[in-house]
């Protein structure tokens, strides 16, 4: 198992649990679970490998991802009630996510020697779709455009990080490890103290 | 004309039925009522299409599935009103469009050789996005997110119950016409009596 | 450049605008900002280059387009407070980027020799998805499902009008012009004077 694909997994895994978070808020049997857990699991990846036109979507050619998002959905439908507040949980291990899915993205990118402008895209689009899927079929505003915190930008900092460190370095996991440790770190800053960039206000009320 | 593309005729045809049905629902013009039939038709096989690199997705190689799809709309468009409930009529349609896509998805895997769990998902996938799309652009709680109904879970049985026949014949036939009735009968059941499996329920409020 | 290259980078740069408005009306960062821009922007070509199989997505072949999507985002950050309405200006410009991305989609479908249905879909398409998704994502009620306007039907009565000059002319520059004059004439005659088609009415009240 090559280092991206162990990054491919652990997002899906992750990803899986938020998914089933958002079924357990919306009531779901547990089908309803395996089936929103393996949409926001595989939503980001199945992106990056239609748009890179890869040769197989990367949960089509190895069946354990499937199998990895159904298991995090059984979790969570059976221990969900332990927890004490699922909408925590669920903005907790999405940043955790985002954090494994950034690097997958842009590992992949990099290793079919795409140029930096779509290294950063594939990052970004691995980390935030599958999560974005998640809030629309659920009919939330989406996590990434909640007001006021570091989301989009916490994804495209780490792809930036990784792209910057792919300039001194070759080695693949030293490159990824940045990537990840750079979109965790603002995404929990922003959700702990209230990191973020300044919003666009405008003078006259909303219309 | 193949058994495979016959199901997805009749599921792009009913499919259409449905997203006219919303289309009337939203009081679109007659374009619009077109644009939802299609969007609601092919959405389903398109992704199945995409996701299994197909040389030509399904209604590119057939120019007569966005006319049948059509068709639909403009039927719907003059006589929705002699219907006593058109969300009624919706649901009714949209699951015996299900019944009919979910095999059509199976069908187009089994042909492929794809292994069983790949099966599974496009059988579930190609029943549910089609309606999926429709209730996300209409705004809608998604049908598969209503609570205490068996709509994943009956595409998913349906699946199974392919899967479980082609072990024991070769004959498509019989192996799609398992797939289709039992995710009919599961999916009327549903509405008629009630079945359900049980569904995920939090001891303190949602939160 | 080719024709259809400059209708895409048309196309990219307004529909960028429109998706930088609609961020700033969900007041987000600057990254949100080329988030929505990148996502309105492309869209739309993106789902035409998928469904028809290119070789590349449009923007991956051309890095250009993500900096023009993303410089839109960064002018309408720093400019949209003189607007007097941001929700007007987003419809302006919209109707002005469907203009221009109905005849960049039937433009690459004729390019590929699609047979008039193809040539349809993807002009209205590529017109529609783009927005469509910025409004499905920041939970809007779509601009294509406005009670009363023309939207889908000007998209697509522009793109009837390229395949019927089609067939007097071989001049790509003046199918492509009268496609985008019909489409645009259509969608701001319907914004300014009301002109629509007749809409689905039923005598019962909505059920």
């Amino acid at each position: 198992m090559t280092l991206v694909q162990g990054l491919d997994y652990a997002a899906v895994f992750i990803f899986g649990l938020t998914g089933a978070l958002a079924a357990s808020r919306a009531q779901l049997d547990i089908v309803g679970f395996i089936f929103l857990a393996c949409l926001t699991a595989v939503g980001g990846g199945t992106l990056r490998d239609v748009l890179l036109n890869r040769d197989q979507v990367f949960w089509i050619a190895d069946a354990g991802m499937i199998l990895s998002a159904s298991i995090a959905a059984v979790i969570v439908f059976f221990t969900a009630h332990f927890l004490e507040s699922r909408l925590r949980t669920l903005e907790w291990l999405d940043a955790l996510a985002l954090a494994v899915a950034v690097p997958a993205g842009v590992g992949v990118a990099m290793a079919l020697d795409q140029n930096w402008p779509i290294v950063l895209i594939m990052g970004v689009a691995t980390g935030t779709f599958g999560g974005l899927m998640r809030d629309v079929v659920c009919n939330e505003v989406p996590l990434i455009l909640k007001k006021g915190e570091l989301y989009a930008s916490a994804a495209l900092a780490g792809a930036v990080a990784a792209v910057m460190t792919a300039a001194v370095t070759d080695t693949t996991l030293i490159i990824l490890l940045i990537c990840g440790v750079t979109t965790f770190a603002l995404r929990i800053g922003s959700m702990l103290f209230g990191w973020c960039l300044p919003v666009y206000k405008s003078h006259p009320p909303r219309q």
